[in-house]
C-alpha cells in the first residue's frame, strides 16, 4: 500500500463553519480535504428565514447553504462523503481513519457542530463497555453475540447488514423516516419505537430498554448526525459539553483547530463563518511557522 | 434639560462588525444607537474584490458594504454621524459624550477598528500634555495660544474654524485630498507637508516637525479615523495594541463587549461579522439578565 496524500488542513465538518475554514485556507493556497460536503445535513439548511446574516436579510437557510458550497466548489477542493473515526497523532501531522481508509493532514479543524440528540440514560458510562459508534472498530468483538443498532442517519442500515455477518442477532432500532428491508434473518427490525436507556451490570451492557419492550443485548451500537468529540479524538479537552479554545479557536492540541457550534454559543450562522476563517488562518500561520509549504 | 434616551445597545464604529452588532441587538428587539452608520469610510469599501466571504465569491467590498447598511437599514436603528468621544460609567449603564450631547446606553459595543495610521514619534508621551483628540474638550485651555490641527478626517476642518475663535493662530496639517478655504486670517494651512514627530520639553509640547518644516505650538489636535481606544474609555484593558476580550467578547468592563479588527488578528470581514454577532448577542443576554427588559 502506497503512503497516502498528505494535506495541509483537513476540515471535519460540512456546515458553515466547515465551509469557511475550507475556503479561506484554500485562498490561501493550502491543500485541503473537507469531510462532509454539500451532501450532508447541515442545521442551517432547516432554517426557513434567516435574519441575521448580515447583507442577506430573509434569505432561507437552504438558499445560503446552495450558496456556500457553491463557493467552496469553485476552489476544486476534494469534499469526502465519509464519517471520520478517529483523529491520531502521527510522527507529521495526523491521521484520520474513516471506514475504509486513512487520510493524513498537518493540521485538522474540528466544525463538527452539536449532537441535536443527547445521549441515552446510561450510554455516557457504558462507552467502551458495550456502547460503540463504530461497527468496523468494534463490532468483531461481538461475534455470536446479540447486538442492537440505533440508527438516526441510514449508516447503520449498511452496519448491520455487515454485522449479521458473525453476530447472532441484531435489533435494528430505526430512529430515521426510511425503514429499510433487510433480507438476513437475523435482524429484527423495531420501528415506532423509542430508546429510554441502557442497563448495565458488572460494567458491561446487559440490555437496551425502549418505551413498550426492553431486549436483552450485550452491545448498542449508535449512529447519530454528531457525536462527542472526546471520541473522535483522544485527549482533546472540553469545557462543558463544548470543544475548549482559545482566542485563536486552537484546542489543547497543537494544530488543532475548531469552530462553529462545536465551540460554544451562540449556535449562529455568522459565528460560525467567522470562526470557520479564523481557525482556517490560524492553521494556515500554524503550518507557516512549521516551515510548511 | 430632559433627561436623555437610554438606549439598549450602543453600538460605536460602522464596520462590518458594527453593523452586525447592530442588527443582531436590533433582530433581539433591543433598543439600539449606531455611531458610525453608512456615511462613514468603512475599510472594506476599499477592497476592490473580495473573494474569502463565504457565499459571495469575488464580490467588491463596496457592494457588500451597501448590502449591510441596506439590511441594517430595515430594523430603523438610529445612526449618528458623530465620533464618540469619550465612554464612561454612570449610576446605570454608560454615558457616551459627542461634540455636543451625551447620549446614554445599558451596554456598549466597541468596534472601532484599528487606525490605519500609527501615532507620529512623540505623540503617545505627551498626551493630555499638549497632545489632543478632542477640540471640544481640550480647546479651551490653548486659549491665546498657537497650536496644530493634523486631520487626516476632514473632521479637523470644522474644529479649526471653531478653535480659531479663540486660538491666536492654528496651522492647519491637511492630510487628506480636500484643502479647505479658511475665511479666518489665523489659520495657517498647509499642505503637502507631512508630520515626522512632535516634539516636547519638560513634559509638554514644544513644537511639530514636518518634512519640510518645523512649526513652534503648545498643542497638537489629531483627527483620525480611529483614535486609541484606551483614550475613548478610560480603564479598557488592552493586550498589546487590541482591546483584550474573552470569548464571549466581554471587556474587563462589565457592560462593554468589543468586536472586530479591535479585538485583534486577522483582520478580517467574516470575523468581524461573526464578532459582532457574538458581542451583540451576549450584550443581549446580559442585559436580560440585569432584568432590563
Amino acid at each position: 500500500m502506497t503512503e497516502p496524500e498528505m494535506y495541509d488542513v483537513a476540515v471535519i465538518g460540512c456546515g458553515p463553519a466547515g465551509l469557511s475554514a475550507a475556503l479561506n485556507a484554500a485562498v490561501r493556497r493550502k491543500k485541503v480535504v473537507l469531510f462532509g460536503g454539500e451532501f450532508c445535513v447541515s442545521k442551517i439548511n432547516r432554517s426557513p428565514r434567516v435574519d441575521n446574516f448580515l447583507g442577506r436579510p430573509g434569505v432561507t437557510g437552504e438558499a445560503l447553504h446552495r450558496e456556500f458550497v457553491a463557493h467552496v466548489r469553485k476552489f476544486n477542493i476534494p469534499m469526502v462523503n465519509k464519517r471520520v473515526i478517529n483523529v491520531f497523532p502521527e510522527a507529521e501531522g495526523f491521521g484520520l481513519a474513516i471506514k475504509d481508509r486513512v487520510y493524513r493532514a498537518r493540521t485538522v479543524i474540528l466544525t463538527v457542530g452539536m449532537a441535536v440528540a443527547r445521549m441515552l440514560e446510561g450510554e455516557e458510562g457504558l462507552v467502551g463497555r458495550g456502547v460503540s459508534y463504530c461497527a468496523t472498530c468494534d463490532g468483531p468483538l461481538f461475534r455470536g453475540k446479540t447486538v442492537a443498532i440505533i440508527d438516526y442517519t441510514k449508516e447503520g442500515i449498511e452496519e448491520a447488514t455487515y454485522m449479521a455477518g458473525f453476530c447472532s442477532w441484531i435489533y435494528y432500532v430505526c430512529m430515521h423516516t426510511e425503514p429499510p428491508q433487510f433480507e438476513q434473518d437475523n435482524i429484527e427490525l423495531l420501528k415506532g419505537l423509542k430508546p429510554v436507556r441502557i442497563l448495565g451490570a458488572d460494567g458491561t451492557v446487559k440490555a437496551l430498554e425502549l418505551d413498550k419492550r426492553i431486549v436483552a443485548v450485550e452491545g448498542v451500537f449508535i449512529f447519530r448526525e454528531a457525536f462527542p468529540p472526546q471520541d473522535l479524538v483522544p485527549g482533546l479537552e472540553l469545557e462543558g459539553n463544548h470543544i475548549k479554545v482559545s482566542r485563536a479557536l486552537e484546542t489543547n492540541i497543537p494544530g488543532i483547530f475548531a469552530a462553529g457550534d462545536c465551540t460554544g454559543k451562540p449556535y449562529q450562522l455568522a459565528k460560525s463563518v467567522g470562526e470557520g476563517q479564523v481557525a482556517a488562518l490560524n492553521a494556515v500561520a500554524y503550518l507557516d511557522s512549521a516551515g510548511s509549504k
